[in-house]
């Protein structure tokens, strides 16, 4: 069965281009986003333009909440952070996607959220040491998505 | 078969007094937070002293992801926010728990998580009005989560 995507013009995530993108089927992709405080920071992105989870039908919801699931077990495997952090939020664009978050203790924030302002600088070597990372990162995704 | 709770001495989570828990049983709790700002605020607390959702057994996650839409459903349905947000992030208390935040265009941090910098006050009286929605939120999320 062909699937035509919701669209909304002018919505970011509708228009992502994928340099990133590291897996991407008809219902959703996930990307491994550039941030140059967060290697390792991924985020799962519904195709369709849609709100909330619980705008999704079960098995789209199911399905979701799977992948960013497979996400979390690639980013622990790979990254080994203190801690994942998991959002939806939206607010800004309101297209479903799912933020995957490796934090660590030496990391700009921590233990706030991403969101609070900076306490400090992570050192340039630490940060250099996580983005090698990422080539692994993409496979693990990759395969722990394959699997699903 | 009797569970007997994993308990971390000093998490607050775990010591956490039951004065607007909304729903419990032997696996999780939704309690609605007493937040000023966010009316409606809630937190699926689960209850052994686990980290992440990759800690959990399959069934045991599976069940956490449906209590967290459950209570979703319930934020929508009563509060009708412009926008839900939730969060898994737990750097602080790292004992695993879910936030579900009903977001208003009016609140203080809207469009920005409510983790950032406050850029306004919301009128007392349109917090005073969801302030009076949250026995019926209450209610909301009980008999959804009793139907689970």
């Amino acid at each position: 069965m062909t699937h035509t995507p919701i669209r909304e013009s002018g919505c970011e995530l509708c228009d992502l281009a994928a340099p990133m993108t590291v897996y991407a089927d008809s219902k959703l992709s996930v990307i491994i986003v550039d941030d140059a405080n967060y290697p390792g920071f991924c985020r799962v992105i519904w195709r369709d333009h849609v709100r909330e989870m619980s705008d999704l039908a079960r098995e789209d919801r199911l399905l979701l909440n799977e992948a960013v699931f497979a996400v979390e077990q690639a980013v622990r495997e790979v990254m080994a952070p203190a801690k994942v952090n998991l959002a939806s939020l939206g607010n800004v664009v309101p297209h479903l996607h799912w933020h995957v978050i490796p934090r660590y203790t030496d990391d700009a924030h921590f233990p706030a959220p991403v969101w609070a302002a900076a306490v400090r600088q992570t050192e340039a070597t630490l940060l250099e040491a996580r983005r090698a990372l990422l080539p692994q990162l993409a496979d693990a995704i990759a395969r722990r998505m394959n699997q699903g």
